[in-house]
């Protein structure tokens, strides 16, 4: 069996690449995905079907577009992973979050100790929560290489 | 057929009354349910199971109580209403939102134009953005009572 | 029990009052429901929550808000009509009954012989095809009120 | 991961060879499919197992086979393109696109802008709008190999 | 809670009265369901649609009507009782005991103990099988009105 | 994409052989499944769990050890075939058409026509009815290698 | 809003009892549902049915006539309580608290301290533990009346 | 089409390996799961997560750790096997079973004759009861390898 991991959340470190780096050097059978991670990239996803004057409208039509993506990916994983860093509102990791807990996948949070209280609910959900990449791999170590 | 709506979100505000009158006004037939909105009963709901020494774990216990309590609503509502303020980081809100989406519940987003952009994957999965409730309560209106 | 029957498709003609008025003079314990049947209501649906400049999005906002509507309908029903006229796309009707399929609903066709053709695949997943509202009570009554 | 897509609706222009030809030559890992797009053999599709005099059934018949194939392949699609041309009525396209709001199935329409108004309904549950098959293979390519 | 009984099969005998008028004894919170039990009216459910030359398309017409009562009574039953004669094919019996089966709703077969073996399938998925009405009303009562 | 086609029903005559043998000859990419087909193997399947001295644990015992096998394939199939030959009392074949229904998985009834009036409601939810297993060839060939 | 509590588990103690009066001093809205708790007339809830000779049948048939009422009354709940004693195997308990995990039933798990580590899984997937009943009286009345 | 087997329960004696073994000597295709079956590395899943003081807690980490595992495993399981051996309480085995149940996985418990009356609710929703892992192989024998 393969394992797939979605990695959400926060885009400006990189802690997906560690966690990836981690799985590879253990040789777990996991296939990582994720959004489009590129900012610029996934604000201009739908430009390419034309103009919008109104910023409304064009966030509305690159947000659909990456949606096409993202549920997929959502709806398919076996295991998520959602970061949130020390910038930013990161409502679309607390959305992931919410889909991946009415969907029942079982997910990981990763932040730090100082966002403990307003991610309350989201860990709630959570299966685990982690601090630091090392320790999602080690999570993803023992789940799936285990036994 | 009365209608159940979940109003989700800030609390520092007078939204959820203001909704509230207005659907009474027009005498809507609808039922307003909500997560608790007492701050500090909501931060000490799980206390009654006993005292914990770690934040972490006294969070976890008050929002796992506040979820037997919410993921009713939420599953049980036909449409919900997310409010964003303009402080905070609201990650429940959106948490929220994310459930809803998952459940294919129709849901409004309520907020200033100034946090479009953060909100872009919120707004792209709800049924209509709203500024003001009463724009909430004209839907509503249209929404229930027409036809 | 009371059986709940979605009315959808054509609003030009007066195909849902014979309905309502058959049923309510056969005694049957139903509850009719439908979109917004006002066409210039339901165009503008979207309209209280701000100007649009371009048609489509214009259009987006009302279906969006309509759809608030028709999908609770949609899901709650127990039985629905679905009408085609005689002139019109009336792709919403068609659209209607592709969820009504999906969610396992069981839907009656109203509509003239000379369409079969084009609506094969519409009929293809209907329990009935009927061409008159007569003939719709007349099923209702029996559906609903035999044994 | 290999994406499927489910091309659903007009058969009368090249449409979905340009979209297969564009994801060919962008190296995408998709596979296409298609409801039988040769529509005299479509409409004979139920022949075998025997005439019918009356045209009603016939078509019933053909409109059942045709569903043993679309109704799998809308299932398992991970997106579908579903395209509306200008003529004829096409609510076997509309069905297609109901059926899939109603699985949560990611779905793009592709037509031109003169028929928006119609399609409102169909375009209010899309993840987007394109008038050009290039425009589909620009999301499509963004979509699955971005990242 | 009042508890809904769906009572499927044999109609030539009074299986359904005795179980009925049994639960009415009892004072039962319960609500009995059941296809139209006329024979002939079932046969000609479709009739009022227009006639048949082929004796197939009338039942197939027919039986589609039955089944918009019948899908929406079995979806909605806590309990099925499905009951199977000694005579007769009744494999709209075994249809709806399969249906059942796929719904998880829970049913009690009714039937003599010449035909076990032939029913082995049905039994196997059953929550119980009894011999007679005085039986079944006696596992009602306990299951609705004990503890 | 490889169809899975469940056979189900009689096991008296060489139509699941002379399906196989038709779609082998036709190259489609199909892989058929079916309960187990040898009779006093089937009825001797919870024999090895210990003896019983009452018949319907036996044949309890055995059904159930059956339906491990065949409610996995029903589950699995992308399509099914459903026989009734014209003895026996075949409830088992009605019993898998009403789990096939309750699932929406497209199924072909396979029967002559003298049997049409008691398998109505199995053929008003099928797909299409076919009368020899060379039409139940032609259909696979035309639902899965068309287009 | 009416809530409906499922209490499950231990019933040698009036745990129950006590939950049930707490509630209705609190005046909570709720609808209490249990399995049969009369140890006796559990054991023997299929003898009705005829009698067995070998016990492990007349277990399982009494086991499945229980479970047409727990299965509705686990499917139907809102919340539900699992109370594991200090004796006995109690694996039903555990048995409904995995069900209850699965359909996503939000569940408070009730027992003493010392038998923490073995139900780590049971509470793992659980919302709140409890110690006493006047804990879970605590609890729903915070859930329920909250707001 | 390769068979997944989960095998759930007692970790003191080798009856997985038995299993494995028989299965692996009559070439049946399956694939075995498992949780991590070393308890004191499964007590210790979520102590890379940082030290813990309170013994529920820790105990709680780890049942969420192990339950990204098992949630995933049961969920894509074709067939389980539930074993409950002498001693201990194996609460975990039973919410397995409980979990298995409601998503209406196929599984066989193993399990000496002393233990019928406490797991009768177990074993009323399994499919067989087999007293031996070789009685296990045989059933998993006949189910796959057959037909």
């Amino acid at each position: 069996m393969i394992w797939t991991i979605y990695l959400s959340g926060e885009i400006h470190t990189d802690w997906r690449q560690q966690i990836m780096d981690g799985a590879q050097a253990a040789g777990l059978p996991v296939e990582f995905t994720s959004a489009v991670t590129d900012h610029d990239a996934s604000d201009a996803a739908g430009d390419s079907l034309g103009p919008e004057s109104d910023g409304f409208w064009r966030d509305h039509k690159s947000s659909k577009v990456n949606a096409i993506r993202t549920k997929n990916l959502i709806e398919q994983c076996d295991i998520a992973v959602v970061r949130f860093g020390d910038k930013y509102k990161q409502w679309n990791a607390a959305f992931d979050a919410g889909q991946l807990a009415a969907l029942g996948k079982p997910y990981i949070t990763l932040h730090d100790s100082d966002i403990i209280h307003p991610l309350k609910e989201v860990d709630g959900a959570a299966m685990a929560w982690a601090q630091t990449p090392e320790q999602v791999v080690g999570i993803l170590k023992y789940v799936i290489s285990a036994g």
